[in-house]
C-alpha cells in the first residue's frame, strides 16, 4: 500500500467520524431549538449511540496503525502541508482518545451527570455543601484523566490541552497575572470616573421581530450565508457548524433588554464566519477542515461582538438604522448616549452578564482556583471563602450567596476543568488580532463608518480561517501577528475605550 | 445461550437499527423544513452513511443465526405473543433485506438517481420519449428484485410486500375492479346531477395564521400531542415517526384555498395518531412497535381527512368556530354549503388534486398499468396512450399531455412500483374500519356534533394502532371488523354522502 493509498483510507476514515459528528450536531440543534420535549429521552439514546460509534471507529487499531506507516512516510517532509499537518493532529487525538481507559470514561459519564443533578439544586438552594462531594469527586477523576493522558510540568497542562491543544500554563500564568494587575487597576479608574453612562437607554422596549430583524442585518452584513446557515432561538445561545454547506447560529431575545441578543447575535455569527470561512470543502473531516482551540474559536466571536460591535466606527453606521427601526424607545438619543450605554462597565456577580472588562477578571479567578484544586493548594471545601476574598478583591464586590459565586457554572459539574481559560485567551487573541488586521486594513474603521464589515472578514478567512488546524493556537498569533500572546493590546484597547468614555 | 438471551441479543441489535433509522428520520425532516440550502450535499452523505450502516447491522450474519435459533425455540408457541410476532417479521424482512445482491441494490441507486433527474425534465417538457428508456430501465431492475425476493403467482406479488407485507394481487385485484366499475357509475350520476356545490367558497382569502391555529386545534382535538409533536410547513405534507415521544406532522398553506392544509393537517395527524399509538414504549426497534403497512398507514390518515373531516356531524362543531375565525371570507355561508363545497367532485388530471371520489380513479387506473408493464403485457412505450384511453374511460376527461398525465408522479423513477395500490387499500380500509367503529361507538357521530373526537381515537389506539405487527393488513382488517378486504363500505359510504349533496 503507498503512502498515499494509505493516506486515502485514514481520511476516509476520519471523514466518517465526521459525519457521525455532524449528525449529532444536528441532532443537538434540534433538541435545543424544534424537538417537543417529550423526545428527550429518545435523543439522548440517540446521541449516546452516535458517540460510541464515533469513538469506537476512531479509536479502531487500524487508524493507529495508518498514522504510524504516515509518519514515517514522505507525506510528512512539509510539516505546512495539509498531509503532514492532519497526521500530526491525528496522531495527537488518537493518542488522547486511546489512552483514556474505558472504564475510566463510563466513570466520568456516571460520576458528571450525577453531579450535573446535584449542582442544579445546590445552585438552587445556595448550598455549596451539596456539591462539595461532588466537585471532590470529579476532580479526582480528572487527576486520573491527566494522568492517563500524560503531560509534563503539571497535570493541569494535560486537561487545559483538551481544549487548547498544546497551551500550557507556562504559556498563560504570567499574561493571565499581568491582565488581571492591569484591569483591576483600570476597573478602579472606571469607578472613580466623573462621566457615567446612562444604561437606561437599552433597557427600554425592544420589540423582538425588530431584534431579530436587525440582528439578521449586522450578520448578513458581517458575511454570514443565511443559504448556508440559519439563525434561530434558544435558551442558552450557541454556534454550531453542522459542516460543509451548514452552519447554524442561535440566540435569544429580552424584550426588554437590547444588548443580549445584539452583542449574543455579533457573537455567535462571529462563531460562524469561523466555522463556514474553514476549508471544508477540500479537508472536511480531517483537522486541516476543523477548528484550532476553544481560544481561537473564541477570539473570532470576541472580535465581533466587542472590537467591532461595540465600536463607534461601527455604530455611525448601525446606529441610525436602529435607531429608525426603534423610533419610541431611542427618541432622541444620541450616537455617544448610546455608544457609552452599550459599553457600560459594573462589576456584578454573574460571568454571563458581565460585561467586556470586568468579564476576564470572572474568568482569571477561575482559572486560579481551578488550577490550585487540582494541583490540590487549595482544598474543595475551600471554595466558597477564597472564591469569595478574591472577588472582592478583583471586582470590589462582597459574594452575597454561593449561587452568585462559585455555584453559578455549569463547568466543573460537567468535568469541564481546564476550559475557562479559554474565554481569555480568546478575548486576548482577538484584541492582537485586531490589532494587526488594524495595521493591514488601514483604512478598517472608516469601512465600519460605511457599514462595510466584509473586509475584515476576508482578511480573518485568509489569515485564520481557511488554516485550519495548519498551527496550534500560540504559533498562529505569533504567525499573524508577529508576536506571542501579549496582554497588551487587550489593556490598551480597554484604556482608550474607557478612557473617552469615563473621561480619564 | 438461552431463548431469552438470544431473543434479548436480537431486540438490542434491531434497536440499533432502529436508532439509526430514527436518527435518519431528524435528518430528513430537518431538511424537509429548516436545512438551509446549501446543507443539501453534506446531508445526502449523511443519510447514505446512516443508510448504509443500518443495511450492514441488520443483515448481520448474527442477526440471521438468532433469528433460527429461536425459530425452534418456546418464544414461539403462541404466534400471537410479542416475542413469536417480531422472530415471524424479523425472519421476513431479513430475508428480503439479505436476498437481494448488493450489485443490485446498487445499480438501482444509480438508476433511479438518473431516473428521477431524467423524470424531472420529462415531466417540465411533457416529453415521455426522454422518460422512457428510464422506465424500461427501471422496469427490468424491478423485474430482478422481484426474481432476487422469489414470489408465488406473479412477479407483482413481491413488489407489493414491500409496502403490503403479504398481500396479493389475487387478494385485491377483483376489489378493486368492483370498486373502479362503481366509482364510474357513481361519478356519472355526479357529474348529471341536478345540485352541483359552490366551490368558490373555499377558495377565497383564508389568511396563512388563523388557517394554522385552526389546524392545531383540529389536531389537538383528534388526540394529537405536541408535547409528543410538532406541526411544521413544508414543500411535500408527510408525517414522519421519529420514534417514542417524537412524532412530527407537515402540511402546506395556501392563502386562498382552505382545502389544501385543512384536510391536509387532519390527513397528516392522522398518521401522526398511529405513529404514536404504537407500543414504542414497550417495543421500539421491534415489529412489534411499528406500523403494519402503508395500506393500515393510509387507512388512518384517509378515516381522519375523510370520513370524519368530510363529515356533516365534524362541521357541526366546527364550523361555526372557523366562521368567526374566518369572518370576512365565510360571512354569510351556510353549512350545508360549505359541507357540499369541501365534498365537491370534479375529475381532474392531477392525483394529489384529486377529489374524495376520483381520486381512487387515479390509483386503479395506475395499478392496472404498473401490473401490465411489469408481465410485460403492456410496453413502456405504449403508457401514454393506454393511460389517456383508460382515463377518458374511468374519468371521462381527455388528457392534454403527459405531464398531466402519465408523466405527473414521481414514484416509478423512484423505483416505487407495487407502491400505488397502497392508497386505495388505505381508503378501502377506512372505510370499513370506520364502520365497525360506529358499530361499537354507536353515539359516535354525536359526539363529533360535540366535537368530542377522542373516543374514535381511543377505539383506532386499541383495535390498531397498539397491536403494532401482531396482525398483517388481510387479518388485521377481519380481526377489527369481522370481513376480508371489501369495497362495499366504501362505495355505500360514498352513494350515501354524494347522494344527498348532490341530489340523487
Amino acid at each position: 500500500m503507498s503512502a498515499k493509498e494509505q493516506y486515502d483510507e485514514l481520511t476516509q476514515r476520519t471523514r466518517e467520524v465526521a459525519l457521525l459528528g455532524s449528525t449529532s450536531a444536528v441532532l443537538h440543534w434540534d433538541q435545543e431549538t424544534y424537538m417537543p420535549p417529550e423526545g428527550n429521552e429518545l435523543r439522548s439514546e440517540q446521541l449516546s449511540m452516535l458517540a460510541g460509534m464515533a469513538h469506537d471507529k476512531f479509536t479502531d487499531k487500524r487508524i493507529g496503525d495508518l498514522i504510524a506507516g504516515l509518519e514515517s512516510s514522505d507525506l510528512v517532509k512539509d510539516p505546512l502541508s495539509p498531509e503532514a499537518v492532519n497526521i500530526r493532529e491525528l496522531r495527537h487525538q488518537y493518542d488522547k482518545e486511546t489512552k483514556l481507559p474505558k472504564s475510566l470514561v463510563e466513570e466520568m459519564t456516571r460520576t458528571t451527570s450525577r453531579a450535573q443533578k446535584e449542582w442544579v439544586q445546590a445552585r438552587k438552594d445556595s448550598d455549596f455543601k451539596r456539591f462539595q462531594p461532588w466537585l471532590e469527586k470529579v476532580l479526582e477523576l480528572k487527576r486520573q484523566q491527566a494522568e492517563a493522558y500524560g503531560y509534563e510540568g503539571e497535570p493541569y497542562n494535560a486537561l487545559l490541552d483538551d481544549y487548547e491543544p498544546g497551551a500550557t500554563v507556562d504559556d498563560i500564568e504570567k499574561v493571565f497575572a499581568n491582565l488581571r494587575d492591569e484591569l483591576v487597576d483600570l476597573l478602579d479608574k472606571i469607578k472613580g470616573a466623573p462621566k457615567q453612562p446612562d444604561v437606561s437607554i437599552v433597557e427600554r422596549e425592544y420589540d423582538v421581530d425588530k431584534q431579530k430583524i436587525f440582528g439578521e442585518m449586522v450578520a448578513s452584513a458581517m458575511g454570514f450565508n443565511f443559504k448556508a446557515g440559519r439563525l434561530d432561538i434558544t435558551t442558552h445561545p450557541f454556534c454550531t457548524g453542522i459542516g460543509y454547506g451548514d452552519t447554524r447560529i442561535l440566540t435569544r431575545y429580552n424584550p426588554k433588554r437590547l444588548n443580549d441578543a445584539l452583542f449574543g447575535t455579533m457573537h455567535e455569527a462571529g462563531h460562524g464566519l469561523y466555522e463556514s470561512g474553514l476549508p471544508k470543502t477540500d479537508h472536511f473531516g480531517t483537522p486541516m477542515g476543523e477548528s484550532v482551540s476553544l481560544g481561537i474559536h473564541e477570539s473570532q466571536s470576541r472580535m465581533w461582538e466587542n472590537q467591532v460591535g461595540r465600536s463607534k466606527p461601527f455604530w455611525q453606521h448601525f446606529f441610525p438604522i436602529l435607531q429608525n427601526l426603534f423610533k419610541e424607545s431611542l427618541h432622541g438619543v444620541k450616537l455617544d448616549d448610546f455608544y457609552a450605554a452599550i459599553n457600560n462597565v459594573a462589576p456584578s456577580y454573574i460571568r454571563v452578564e458581565a460585561d467586556e472588562c470586568t468579564y476576564n477578571l470572572h474568568i482569571l479567578l477561575r482559572f486560579e482556583l481551578e488550577r490550585a484544586l487540582l494541583r490540590g493548594d487549595l482544598k474543595p471545601a475551600d471554595v466558597p471563602d477564597e472564591w469569595n476574598s478574591r472577588f472582592e478583591k478583583y471586582l470590589g464586590i462582597k459574594v452575597d450567596k454561593d449561587s452568585n459565586g462559585c455555584l453559578q457554572d455549569v463547568h466543573w459539574s460537567f468535568g469541564l476543568v481546564g476550559y475557562f481559560p479559554t474565554y481569555t485567551l480568546g478575548n486576548i487573541y482577538s484584541a492582537q488580532f485586531f490589532n494587526q488586521a488594524k495595521k493591514e486594513l488601514p483604512d478598517l474603521e472608516q469601512q465600519f463608518e460605511r457599514g462595510e464589515l466584509v473586509n475584515l472578514r476576508h482578511w480573518l478567512k485568509e489569515k485564520i480561517h481557511s488554516q485550519g488546524q495548519r498551527f496550534r493556537a500560540t504559533d498562529l498569533v505569533e504567525e499573524v501577528t508577529g508576536s506571542p500572546l501579549d496582554h497588551r493590546p487587550t489593556i490598551d484597547y480597554m484604556k482608550a475605550k474607557y478612557g473617552e468614555i469615563y473621561g480619564f
